[in-house]
């Protein structure tokens, strides 16, 4: 399977599960991992999962409108960056956003996120 | 020289190189480094700044909006994620753009960017 293939599934993978389902982004993270979230550094699979669920909507669409991806070094990462929109319910105007994810691989031949950025474009 | 200061003065570097003079950047970039501009790869140095520099448009200014950083696993790397927008000459409205770029430590204590992934804001 190509990279961009890899990358593009994972995005597939990682926003559905966002918006049917938050609390089961808790498998994609480690101890280890980091999420930055509009400029707060949150460390950890519980932590970050605790801030996702937590953001003050609950329904949700992510639109995906551009995947890009490169390997991220020696360690078989990858880096993988996405632009798009997130749609709320209720909400008419949809926020654009840019988020990206360092995919570090797993010994069972999967991936997990080492490093999540994400911030809202502001207009 | 913590974490984010670092990536603070790696950005200020960057951006104030590509608006005075963008071949000065090659200095930044190896044979391993990837860009991927608007979704186009070009690999090496001396590819990268040939992108860069035969963009079509001559004096620019760059002005950075967010900076977030993030350490990018054992080899010492670094995540730096930044949003801004772009300033042409004689353009009346700025570009809005979002950039990353994976830094990797050099054995003279500096660092260069082993991957920079480029996407324009679209409105």
């Amino acid at each position: 399977m190509d990279p961009d293939a890899v990358a593009r599934a994972f995005v597939e993978h990682y926003y559905s599960t966002f918006d049917a389902n938050r609390a089961g982004l808790a498998n994609l993270y480690q101890d280890g991992s980091m999420l930055t979230f509009e400029g707060q550094k949150i460390q950890g699979s519980q932590n970050i999962v605790a801030k996702l669920t937590g953001l003050p909507f609950q329904q949700c669409k992510h639109n995906i409108t551009t995947v890009d991806c490169q390997p991220s070094g020696p360690a078989g990462g990858m880096l993988v960056f996405v632009s798009g929109s997130l749609q709320l319910a209720g909400e008419q105007h949809a926020l654009k956003f840019s988020q990206m994810f360092h995919l570090m691989p797993t010994p069972q031949g999967s991936f997990f996120v080492l490093n999540d950025i994400f911030r809202l474009n502001y207009a």
